[in-house]
């Protein structure tokens, strides 16, 4: 038995030395790495993937754990023990699901189709993709079969971003979404207010807008000694360590504020890494979050719970405003405020305000589904995809690029991910309706930018948990139920019916 | 045969690409980790030196080895493919000398001894030092006791980090130059020039510095898609593969020109890096530098024969004078070329110029030696070294910290490392020496900043040999002879005597 727990703490710190260590890769590929080092890049994830896959795999590892979950022996373990080794049961379980070819023609795959739909997107060609995404989709489909959860095939896929997560529950969740998203999309395209706003042309400078974005990640408690922030061309956050992560934005970006909310999103995932259990759960399965719902749900608080409230520029507009006076000097609180808010049906989902972002997501869920049943063919998808946006957001986009082209999610296999967009939009949501119950004053707290409590709140409820829980107990836990649709429009039509003067 | 050859080059594969990993974390801990990365950081260092020293040793390389280098077999193989497999077979020949035991014992030893170190050097303490240093020793003899190379017990820590070099050699050269060295060194310092030379005080800021030293290593040919320079506590130079070379530099030491040099040295290291053979020979043991002295005379080569030659300065002399004008304004090219190029004995080996440079090796050479033989024990040392500065320098450091603990090298186990800072000085010079016969034109160039043929005369001399030789094969094959520091002793009083007017 002892025998057998050694080992598997053995493998595992293992595995999360990998983890590190293929987080650096990436990290530097993304942010520092001279150009001409990509082929040697790829040779060295690819390295570090197959180690780590091997050992996940591995029979010796296989037979470790099922010692150890033997009802007789699992018993005498500790909790914490108990705790690991059904987590890794369940995890590896999985993972010897998939026949290893299976993996090696999956990253062939999709090797090739995210080179295509580069070259598609770039030169409004989906032909050029489309081959690439059927054999995606069939592969997939066989995936669906190799995991084989119960209900729908979709749900093997969402389990691997959302365990736990069905298409039973999303459907139940997003119809309830759909019309009513629809519904206040459409009085505010009907209001007097949607008829004025026009777009803000402005233009801060880099220096200044990084300044800004270090003062904000230091408002945000972002320790320095065990975070950095830097550029890459899309922001991301990755951990190397417990102790070491690494979250970027972008100066460069058209619109004035991109640095400023990728820094507050990337900066919400960075509180979440530094925050998972990292004592007795140290270089386990336990110390990762559960879900990526839930990771996104850190962000989505931060940038848009927190990042996109009155209070919050009740003080970042002054420094703002200081900042660039030239441009903002004119401009008060009360206009920002509506102005960082402003809704606008667009084509491009990462470039979505809050309310339609939603609809961007239920979109592609659909799109996924009817793939999925075999509902609709791959060729279709340029058609579909226009009319879904037409009826879900008044708009029609021009090309493929800014349609059906414009993420690269599926290229590299990626089916399945997108609800957890719109999954930690809503979580984000409960999550600050909770606190606010239990802490009235947190208002006041981001008006002073004095981050303290909610952190500490932050902390206690969601990130010290690790994976001891799924991202659902997690959020029953604190907020009493899972997903929960009704607060998130509730909390839409409270914010945006006055905004608009509806 | 083919089976064998193929595992042995699937094998140097992953080892190349373990250590382009291993030094990717070296290199982000250096220049951007947060400093509480530093635990998990050496868990991943770990990791990835055990994975590969493991393979390296294996009895499955080593028997497929064995039967690649059976005389039969052997000479069936192609050219290319016989260099790979006798370099191989003598690297882990050695290699597997060692038992793992040792090697374990040897890097706990070290990890203490480095943090030890640390702090005698700060507390001007030898004491805090000296057992590990003990220790070191000890360990270093019975290493040397397992390799048994022929001739004194040195050989065999000289030979790993320059191969073939003995102590019978060195003591030749050395013996050589230590008078000669003295006496031009007593020369100097008697003249009316030194009596009167002063010591400069200017102060450049760091971003000039930094503009200056881009536009340099522009001039030096370093390619931005292969190559970056960054900033470090010390400055160094890694390869993460052979298109991705990364250099650092400080910019905020009190020499207002450790920057310009330093920059000037490690992106010679870099150049050599990036000329490393790597069509045939990518990912096998022979894309790497033959030894440490020889990459040390791609640095100096830049640093001492280009970087403080006066035609350098024509073209980079009017560059910094317009880039500090109030600092260099009253200064004309021939007083910068004197200061640039001053004589001052001085404590610390890395702040000495390029005359006292080889008395400062010629000192530890002395001493290590002597270790060794059991001539002079450990707790003689800071007693010892004083004796020798004086004796080759004429001054006395006040303080341990300025003397027998101001390098770190011995920390960390690293005996037999300082002569080859002296061989790649001497191999530099004989380098320059020769390339300035082939082409005569070379001054003219250094004076218009146009490197292009003296790159490809390295590259093609040096650079594109990696280990099919050794360094002194590739020296004899360039310059007709080995080692020789007549040439080196010729060329600093060509230099240092008309300047001092000795």
């Amino acid at each position: 038995m002892k025998k057998s727990l050694d080992f598997l703490y053995k493998i595992q710190k293992e595995l999360s030395i990998f983890g590190g260590i293929g987080s650096l890769l990436d990290w530097d590929q993304k942010t520092y790495m001279p150009t001409q080092g990509a082929i040697e890049r790829s040779d060295q994830i690819s390295l570090i993937s197959r180690l780590s896959h091997e050992r996940f795999i591995s029979e010796e590892l296989w037979n470790h754990v099922r010692k150890l979950t033997d009802p007789d022996v699992l018993n005498k373990l500790e909790e914490k023990d108990q705790i690991v080794v059904k987590r890794l049961e369940k995890d590896i379980e999985k993972a010897r699901k998939i026949p290893p070819d299976f993996v090696e023609e999956l990253s062939k795959t999709t090797s090739l189709a995210y080179v295509a739909w580069q070259g598609a997107r770039e030169n409004n060609n989906f032909d050029r993709f489309s081959p690439h995404l059927e054999k995606i989709v069939e592969l997939r489909k066989r995936y669906c079969e190799y995991i084989g959860l119960p209900g729908h095939p979709y749900n093997s896929l969402l389990d691997d971003f959302e365990e736990g997560m069905t298409v039973e529950k999303l459907k139940q969740a997003f119809s309830y979404l759909k019309p009513r998203l629809v519904e206040i999309l459409g009085k505010i395209k009907d209001s007097e207010c949607f008829n004025k706003q026009r777009d803000v042309k402005m233009n801060f400078d880099a220096e200044n807008q990084k300044q800004l974005c270090f003062l904000l990640i230091k408002k945000m408690l972002i320790p320095s000694d065990k975070a950095r922030l830097d550029v890459s061309t899309h922001p991301f956050t990755t951990s190397i360590g417990n102790d070491d992560v690494r979250f970027t934005t972008n100066y460069g970006r058209k619109q004035p504020l991109f640095a400023f909310f990728s820094t507050l999103h990337e900066a919400g995932h960075a509180l979440y890494s530094l925050g998972l259990p990292k004592d007795e759960y140290k270089y386990t399965v336990i110390s990762d979050a559960p879900s990526f719902g839930l990771h996104e749900s850190q962000s989505r608080f931060w940038e848009n719970m927190i990042g996109r409230s009155r209070n919050f520029w009740k003080y970042f507009y002054p420094v703002l405003q200081k900042t660039f006076t030239r441009q903002l000097r004119s401009i008060d609180l009360e206009t920002w405020y509506f102005y960082v808010n402003q809704v606008n049906p667009s084509f491009i989902r990462i470039e979505a305000d809050e309310l339609t972002y939603g609809l961007h997501i239920i979109l592609r869920f659909e799109i996924e589904l009817a793939l999925i049943d075999n509902n609709i063919k791959v060729s279709d998808l340029p058609g579909v995809w226009n009319e879904k946006m037409k009826e879900l957001l008044g708009i029609v986009p021009k090309t493929d690029t800014e349609g059906v082209l414009q993420d690269m999610h599926w290229s590299v296999g990626d089916i399945g991910y997108f609800p957890t967009y719109a999954i930690g939009t809503i979580y984000a949501t409960q999550l600050f309706h909770q606190l606010s119950q239990e802490n009235p004053e947190v208002y006041n707290e981001i008006g002073q930018a004095n981050f303290t409590n909610i952190l500490s709140w932050l902390r206690e409820h969601v990130h010290k948990h690790g994976r001891v829980m799924t991202a659902e107990d997690i959020v029953k836990n604190v907020c009493g139920e899972g997903l929960n649709s009704r607060i998130f429009i509730s909390f839409l039509k409270d914010k945006y019916y006055p905004l608009y003067g509806v």
